[in-house]
């Protein structure tokens, strides 16, 4: 059978409000997609007012949906019926810096773990997981270096920062 | 001056509900910290019910909020006011199936438009967003090939997949 081919495309707007706050749409690049609205905001700590949840918590919720969409998805197409997951995921970072310049930042670490009620046993449940992991969007695209580019609009055009 | 390093950890747990609908909470790797409640859902096209946003526009906010609020903090760190930020991702990927067959994704793009309101100029803002590129936590693992490692609960014990 041949093999075919789909893109998956997102475009996100985000517009500052208050100190730290920012208003984010996404919605698919097809025409007639619908919109989402969500707002981000730091603690007091951070400079902000707590009025939303910080990105990473958007980030993290996005990486565990995203697997557990797939292996849901997935079980049905592998003919592996699951009752229920719940997936933990541990993602950690670390931050240098001298004195108040802004830091740097760098992961240390992204750990999943997956509890699936199935009466699968585990080899069919392995397999089931390594197909999430391959259709996981956001699981592949961490998985890869990749290059993110940059623009900046200057008057009335855009230059590459 | 010396350099100084500190860890940020965040923990997100995912629980299965409806036909895909995920709730998750998220909250940061220390005592007493704040939970973040956030679901997740697919449309009828991929078997969900659409009660929530998908799990890639929690990717993306995360990511665009991240570098909004990175470029917020800095600007106060490096002296270089800004009045507003509006930031626009466009994430794209690709899947690749046979027939019904789980399908394969991977990332085919990143890009960023940056449009800061200042009375900065251009050469100083190239700098407070090379900051916030570097001092952005998500897009610091978005550059990287990441390790991300995945256990199964099988019976009362963990097993890496």
């Amino acid at each position: 059978m041949s093999e075919q081919t789909f893109v998956v495309a997102i475009e996100s707007v985000g517009r500052s409000e208050g100190k730290m706050r920012n208003v984010i749409t996404s919605k698919f690049a097809r025409p007639g997609a619908e919109t989402w609205e969500m707002a981000t905001d730091e603690g007091a700590f951070h400079g902000g007012d707590g009025t939303a949840p910080p990105p990473l918590a958007y980030f993290a919720t996005g990486l565990v949906g995203c697997l557990m969409t797939q292996i849901r998805a997935f079980s049905q197409r592998l003919d592996t019926p699951i009752e229920s997951v719940q997936v933990t995921a541990r993602i950690k970072w670390q931050g240098r810096q001298q004195g108040s310049a802004p830091y740097r930042t760098e992961p240390v670490g992204i750990e999943i773990d997956l509890d699936i009620e199935s009466l699968a046993d585990t080899i069919l449940l392995g397999v089931l997981i390594e197909a999430a992991k391959q259709g996981c969007f956001i699981e592949q695209t961490l998985a890869r270096e990749n290059v993110i580019s940059h623009r900046l609009k200057d008057g009335e055009r855009w230059i590459d920062v």
